[in-house]
């Protein structure tokens, strides 16, 4: 998971696009994969710039194998 | 306009991705230029095939520039 | 399946929003509830008018629980 | 602007949906606003909660009619 990093018990990943347009697409096959996974992640964006955190509410906020498998699907995206 | 064909009075072009979530991708981005250019095409899409076709009804229903423009646009996403 | 009818072997439905946001905010998540079920709709959109048509490919195109059930989880996006 | 509370030289607003899908639904039609506008906000997203924030990087980050135009435009999606 070498693009990720984990910090504060999240698996963090940031990503910079061409433009807003491209990252919101981006952004929706994202959304199809949470949705897929029933597993959501943080997400934050600024025109280009989208920022994605994953963690495991249910598991007390650490990282679990639902967050690396849905780090490896979003990766999968690019 | 080579990638797209003119029949009926309106510019047709069909498109396959990988599957359906890439398509859906493409299809996001197709909707946030028509709604910029405040020009919509029409839409057709199963799995990851996607037709679009674009006339100008205020214009009788034959392609103009508004049409050539928006393919144009759609044709830079890819 | 009341407002769906039953025609040459799919289910189909048209939907009228009020402009073409409301109607691609809507085929959003449909495309959102085609991936989770794995079952993907032949989806036709023109302005703020979407038609959507079920079938299951691999039934030799009949109408099967795959699609009303995608059918049910379309009808409660409304 | 009653719904929006202007703090740190920013217009903010937090939204909360049904389910991720609505949240989701909802951020599509706020990005083809915002791409219309030409002005993008600073969008977070976790599940079925949304916080947006607007405002002006060539003003200064300061908030201007572009941020209360985008604003109200977004309001109406609800």
């Amino acid at each position: 998971m070498s693009n990720w990093t984990e910090e504060h018990n999240a698996l963090k990943r940031s990503f910079k696009f061409q433009d807003f347009s491209e990252a919101f697409g981006f952004l929706t096959r994202v959304a199809i994969e949470a949705e897929k996974a029933q597993h959501h992640p943080e997400i934050h964006n600024v025109y280009n710039q989208v920022s994605i955190s994953l963690s495991t509410h249910d598991a007390g906020n650490t990282v679990t194998d639902k967050d690396r498998n849905l780090a490896a699907a979003i990766d999968k995206l690019l």
